[in-house]
């Protein structure tokens, strides 16, 4: 593997999207041109691209894809086609709230326009790109101001560079406390079905050189209680008003052991991931995936025809499960509805 | 498949000792014949036969196998031949107990005889694997009283005919809930690295139309919080005299679940599981495997070379987790140091 290449997911050049396949990762590292918006669908859906902030990045580059397209049209004709693309778009995946928070950014931009302005629409989905970089910076330093010195670390899944526009959300804490010197190692969970932990976390771990260990999903209790970890610092998918928070399926039962063995526990997360219009974590939408995910593993069958799969992406961890809740507007320590709301009316920073 | 075989992981046949090749399935149904110690010792290292019951009995026919090879030389000869075929034997796998304990009773059969009788060697190698046919049925409907009408049950790992002389400790008490009529289904773990749940749990049920969901190690919470769980019922490697139980990496994890979300959690074992030398579950020792059971997948190589792995093969889960401990001698409930040395002090049932 090249390592002199860039661990970016997205980038946008000479108006095309292009994308970092993570789905090939860490065996291959190719990148994709997408030039349409069925393309920029079919990437969010077949995840070439995952992790909320960059499902929700990567839709506003296929808002000007739209307007690209569409924009020799007649004004009215163009609104309609480019708000039909962002409505297709918005159903690419249900659970990462930041897509539908983008797309409403896009959407938002585009009314505001006299006429449809490709200039202006691309300036909107840059700003939401680089916006996310410096979020993630300053959560990462925020985040890391919790920890102490030699800190070990359990992470989930990939909340990292390749999970957002760049420098990563759980990993940009994991990042920034290794600048300061104060992480010992990681302990990455290979997070099964799609061993993001495996194939994408420790990959940037090991590209920065920062310490990392791999467990399966099942060991991390063990390594809880064998080599005293500090945090456990997970990502998310989306954040309800009451502070439960929607992540990789596996998230939950950190929580409890955490809870259970006196570890902390810090979700890392933008307030593009906050949902207000989910009171709790009822009211999100678990996305469900096929069976084959669980069955068939890089071509090899696990399973027999004849058993169920149940296979949920992602699980409601409870807020009173965790410990601090670290995004881009500040700290919010054993979050609930009222810490929350308080946080949106902050002066933005 | 061909449903009509049997699915027994062990046969003793001609003086041979047939094992079904655990490694292949679900997807190869093929059986090892084994006359040599050697192959007996490779077998068990290499998991062609795996759970603890079922590796104590294949050592038991190893020995049958050093017997029969060197019970023509004179009578000194033979006996050091075969002790140091069982020393040998017992170092195959470290944590299953069975192992130990199925190894000293052949010894002690061999130091009962006045010359080496392979007759009797082998008398009592099928003991052992009938008895603990035997065993598993009684605690079978013994593990089955324990359970109401429409019982939902988790299990993890393979715990079932295949890990043992047949009909299995964790999958007999659920054959048996099954066959009263108070089983609905069943959730079965994956179990990484090695996918028991999967390759042999799910298809153990499916043989029997037990209904079962197959879901990912990190999908526990979930299942347990979304679908009314009554009780997670597994095995155990090896049982401590206070009633910690060594068990399948993960079993930790599901037991914390159990006790935060009001659970019921069931151990079931045979007494030749039960280690009263192992004062704790510090005094066992946890088997840690090679770092490709979970970085390569069936050839498909799933992290960096760079990344370090941490795989032990089994977790301990503290007895005050535990509900009730199901033997062939009685269930100990909320299972402590008195109440399993009261256990063994029972008359023989």
């Amino acid at each position: 593997m090249d390592k002199s290449l860039p661990n970016r997911a997205i980038e946008w050049r000479d108006r095309q999207l292009i994308l970092l396949d993570q789905r090939r990762l860490p065996n291959a590292v190719e990148f994709l041109s997408i030039d349409t918006v069925s393309g920029t669908f079919d990437a969010i859906r077949d995840m070439v691209v995952r992790g909320a902030p960059a499902i929700g990045i990567t839709a506003a580059y296929g808002v000007v894809l739209s307007a690209l397209k569409h924009q020799q049209l007649d004004d009215g004709n163009a609104r309609q086609q480019i708000n039909t693309d962002i409505a297709r778009l918005s159903t690419a995946r249900p659970t990462a709230v930041n897509l539908a928070w983008a797309l409403q950014r896009m959407q938002k931009c585009l009314q505001n326009q006299n006429s449809v302005c490709l200039n202006s629409l691309e300036k909107e989905a840059i700003a939401i790109h680089q916006e996310d970089i410096a979020a993630n910076k300053v959560m990462g330093e925020l985040g890391a101001s919790f920890m102490d010195a030699q800190s070990t670390v359990m992470t989930h899944c990939n909340a990292g560079a390749l999970a957002t526009g760049g420098y990563g959300t759980a990993l940009g804490v994991i990042r920034s406390a290794f600048a300061h010197g104060k992480l010992e190692k990681v302990f990455a969970n290979e997070t099964r079905p799609w061993f993001q932990g495996s194939r994408l976390t420790a990959w940037e771990l090991e590209q920065e050189q920062i310490p990392v260990n791999l467990i399966c999903d099942s060991a991390a209790a063990s390594a809880l209680r064998a080599h005293h970890v500090d945090w456990i610092i997970v990502g998310a998918d989306r954040v309800a008003a009451n502070g439960d928070v929607a992540n990789k399926i596996g998230t939950y039962s950190l929580a409890v052991l955490a809870k259970h063995m006196g570890k902390k526990f810090m979700v890392v997360a933008p307030t593009s991931t906050i949902d207000l219009n989910s009171a709790s974590g009822d009211d999100i939408e678990i996305e469900q995936r096929d069976r084959q995910e669980v069955t068939n593993v890089g071509g090899n069958i696990m399973a027999t025809e004849g058993a169920k799969v149940w296979n949920p992406v992602f699980d409601v961890t409870p807020a009173a499960l965790i410990d601090v809740l670290i995004t881009e507007r500040g700290a919010v320590e054993n979050p609930n509805t009222s810490k929350i709301v308080q946080l949106f009316s902050k002066q933005d920073v």
